[in-house]
């Protein structure tokens, strides 16, 4: 029997009437006679209100406490869904992550998978059961604590799943109707994807696109997992939605699929930084020790005459997320009185956004970095930082041109285009 | 090691303040010495609302789905109970049913225990944790699934484990501060109790005394397990609230313990029944199969002379929850029908009332029955029913003349003074 997975977040089961209207997709797809696991999320707002109440009890909480109480809104879900379905007619039963089992390490709050041993689940599709309702977003440790996998962890339980059990294909059920060339809500030229690469997804997830979370990307890469992403609001059919799948099974090969943006990013520049072997990590050691997610790395060698001895110093500069500053400042600060670095001074923008262009085809279309620095140009807007990947292109600029650049950038390459 | 069961009901745990005040009372019994076993309710409204999802997803709900569902609640407060005892420095972690694990049988949503075994807890134990914070009212089957044990069934939960790791005793934390001699509301003379027999609060709980699940009370009195109910809203010390415990262990020898009512009751009579061997099952064979409580039952026996043949003839009259009249009506009629009973007529009375008397101490002092009619009596109340067991007297009476019946019958026995 082919089988299929559906996984539906927070906003696509938020009350009995949504979840009423996932189980009638859900049940389409077994009268077209697949076999489906259902992933479910906690009712939205549910996942809030129990990490409020924990973080309220404990600041400093036991994660393994964190996940048993958190894990409870997904379990709520699973069993809604399968009273539903069954009122459909549908056979189906929930499971929650230690019935499954779902295997994962004792790495609480942020678990990662072991293993998911199909035996239970077959053996009840081989008794005539349907649908596989589970929970997301949980598993649990060879002790049998609870984990869960951090936020947003459902999309990589349903994937995880699709690759255990080989599903035809993984159907991420959301609240927007696909991926986008860029965000509709900036661009109003934006386009929905047919298919994207799992590479581009990868980019386009971890550079702020909150369709897919990266780890499920990353897994369904690995897994090779046809991924369809899909609104869970309108009737789908098989063409609906974007599917994320390999390289080679994307016809289109346009230079670039997406534009990209990080709206809350901040530079640092260290000024003067003797320049020796071993600087960088005498800088960004004390960073990650600190937490600090540095993204953007630039460094410009210059020499300087301090009183006549030619010395080689440079400038570091680097990008992070706004909320990170004073932690990244005092991290440095505490590094320069240890003496551990040296520098003149430590220069703060707080008001710039990152942009970036994602496409597989740059690695065939040259002019693509020529095509994106004079669309900004005749705009007018000063590039801060550059970076560079195999398929992606990203700027930094003041925060002020950002919806500008993606407009821009969008038109020069035309994404409103099918390729 | 010395241990105690501590249970903490629905109000009692109804948000992170009432927790946080729970959490100080374990902490003093584990500062005394004592390793403590803590049975959590769900947030008072929690359990609620999952059923009421349940029923409108499904009104003929799967049982095992709606245990899934419903038991999450109990898992929420116990982990928040966990965290708040770590932030108290009392080394605690929390247990579902299904890590103890708690096996009862398959009867989903009124499951009854098989067996608690100790092995998992008692080693936390010995590698120093000092609480084990259990999710009340639910287990899991030698399947694997979810059961839950029925309304209120955390009070059973706690006798269970008290009895499975030998408590010292088991104390029922709940929005009331013990026993009454009688609902204080109607009476205000009304006393608490400092100590009750098992059979006693057996038989207070099944007329409608709420404090105190009955199978709970059944469980201890089987075990022997010292049961104290006392509020967990006030400062409480080794004297505070009433304990439930072996007749043995009473001092005082009072005729009766208490007045117990019990509002919501009907009267049924069938008028000349045909008086012959098996017409009591013939008549209350379909009301069981019916699903209707019968409680007292009275059968007067008369000599009617129909034309000239003599036939002995009788009244039957029933009491039961007013709200089951009209499917007792139904089975009635029913069976009239088919030809199994006959009768002339069927008189309904919706507006009666129990009222009891229950004390242990009837055994040995007479007159009990003769000073309960008499009081009731002097106030001109009409006794419609009498039923007696051993250690109690029931009586069925107009409504209206409930208050008026518990108040006399307390000063009639003078309970409001001590033994």
């Amino acid at each position: 029997m082919p089988l299929l997975v559906m996984k539906f977040g927070g906003t696509s089961v938020a009350n009995l009437d949504r979840i009423r209207n996932a189980a009638a997709k859900v049940k389409r797809e077994v009268e077209r006679g697949y076999d489906v696991i259902v992933i479910v999320s906690a009712m939205s707002g549910k996942t809030n209100e129990l990490v409020n109440w924990v973080e309220q009890t404990s600041p400093l909480y036991d994660a393994r406490e964190y996940d048993a109480v958190v894990a409870s809104g997904e379990n709520v879900t699973a069993g809604l869904m399968a009273l539903t379905l069954q009122e459909m007619d549908v056979p189906a039963r929930s499971w929650q992550g230690w019935q499954v089992p779902i295997l994962t390490t004792s790495a609480h709050a942020a678990a990662r998978f072991k293993d998911i041993p199909r035996d239970n689940i077959d053996r009840k599709f081989a008794e005539g059961m349907k649908v596989a309702v589970v929970a997301g977003f949980q598993g649990v440790t060879d002790e049998g604590r609870i984990t869960t996998l951090g936020r947003g962890g459902s999309d990589t339980t349903a994937v995880a799943f699709a690759a255990a059990f080989a599903a035809e294909r993984c159907d991420i059920y959301t609240d927007v109707d696909g991926v986008y060339t860029t965000d509709p809500r900036i661009c109003e030229k934006a386009r929905r994807l047919d298919r994207i690469s799992f590479e581009e997804m990868l980019e386009l997830a971890s550079l702020g696109a909150k369709v897919l979370q990266t780890r499920s990307v990353e897994l369904a890469m690995r897994y090779k997992v046809k991924l369809r992403v899909l609104t869970s609001f309108e009737d789908t059919d098989e063409t609906s939605g974007t599917l994320v799948c390999d390289e080679e099974d994307i016809m289109e090969s346009k230079a670039v699929s997406g534009v990209a943006y990080s709206r809350d990013e901040a530079k640092m520049t260290l000024v003067t930084v003797e320049d020796r072997p071993g600087i960088a990590a005498a800088i960004f050691g004390p960073l990650a020790e600190a937490g600090v997610n540095v993204d953007m790395i630039v460094q410009n060698i210059s020499e300087k005459d301090y009183g006549g001895r030619p010395t080689a110093v440079t400038d570091m500069t680097f990008s992070l997320p706004t909320n990170q500053v004073a932690r990244a400042q005092k991290a440095l600060e505490d590094a320069r009185a240890a003496g551990a670095i040296s520098y003149e001074d430590l220069v703060v923008d707080t008001a710039v956004a990152k942009v970036s262009v994602v496409g597989i085809g740059m690695r065939s279309h040259a002019g693509v970095a020529a095509t994106m620095f004079k669309a900004l140009a005749a705009e007018g807007i000063n590039i801060k930082v550059i970076t560079t990947s195999e398929i992606k292109i990203s700027v930094l600029i003041d925060r002020k041109y950002m919806e500008l650049a993606v407009q821009a950038l969008h038109d020069a390459f035309e994404l409103e285009k099918a390729a």
